[in-house]
């Protein structure tokens, strides 16, 4: 976010709606931020009983060191409230998946850890949410376009805040 | 959606987790998914008291014929359920934006209509909300970069279904 709010000359000139490119532009991202989280959220509740924040959280854990990361480090990869990430700690504590505890370096912190079960359940739903990501979107992609694709959503990432996609350290 | 899903050999070879690549461009994208939905949701909210999908609404009905759509038709647009979209049409309707009544070609059909006030109060959040996607993704991209994102996203609604994203006549 720009804390600069006061526009410049060319910004106070351009149209206050969208129009022609620009808004086709927008309104393809919009229909695919309406329609992909829906697919992929069904296929993850009807074969791993998890939402794809869910399964996103149980990705942030396997992948960080240790299998832990802090709650307020987490919420931050997905720009979500401590509130609604709360809720879904609380969800996969519930299925044996992950727990808190205080951080030990500093007990002013809560982190959250993967447990074997939580490793488990992720590792079981990786492949069909693989597939379903392949299927949508990287099949439907030259090698080129899933580059242009990168570099795009990173410059979207560097004006919408968080600068870096949550940790792809693969594995 | 394809409706064969026996894998083909070159399938069945693939690794069953996403690495290199394949995992950055799906990371950035699947960011963004998470990211521009919370910050479009927070800016409509505070300044018009609408939610991005009621926005939605209200946009595909301003720029429908007689600014009407069937229930059916509307939910299509953003992959929704019509009990998702029944109750955003009817908070809408507790605002006064809009009304459900039979249609008049079909009466088995619903149709929601856009009220003046509803295309009013459109029209009202409107600038406010087209400099934020200006600012998040339209401002962030050069002109062939926009031109890319159509193509790759027209390309992932081929693949995730509808096809055609939400009616961009404009206006």
């Amino acid at each position: 976010m720009r804390s600069d709010s006061v526009p410049t000359a060319d910004e106070a000139t351009r149209p206050s709606h969208l129009h022609g490119e620009e808004l086709a532009t927008w309104s393809g991202l919009a229909t695919v931020l309406e329609w992909l989280p829906t697919l992929l959220d069904a296929q993850l509740k009807r074969d791993a009983g998890l939402t794809h924040f869910e399964y996103g959280v149980l990705f942030a854990l396997a992948n960080a060191p240790e299998r832990r990361l802090r709650m307020s480090v987490l919420a931050g990869y997905a720009n979500s409230t401590l509130t609604r990430l709360s809720r879904a700690v609380t969800r996969l504590e519930g299925r044996g998946y992950a727990r808190r505890s205080a951080d030990d370096e500093d007990g002013r912190y809560t982190v959250a850890l993967l447990t074997d079960a939580g490793f488990t359940a992720f590792q079981a739903a990786t492949p069909g949410h693989a597939a379903l990501v392949r299927q949508l979107v990287l099949d439907a992609l030259t090698p080129q376009q899933q580059g242009q694709l990168r570099t795009i959503t990173g410059r979207i990432l560097e004006a919408a805040g968080p600068g870096t996609p949550w940790p792809a350290t693969g594995r």
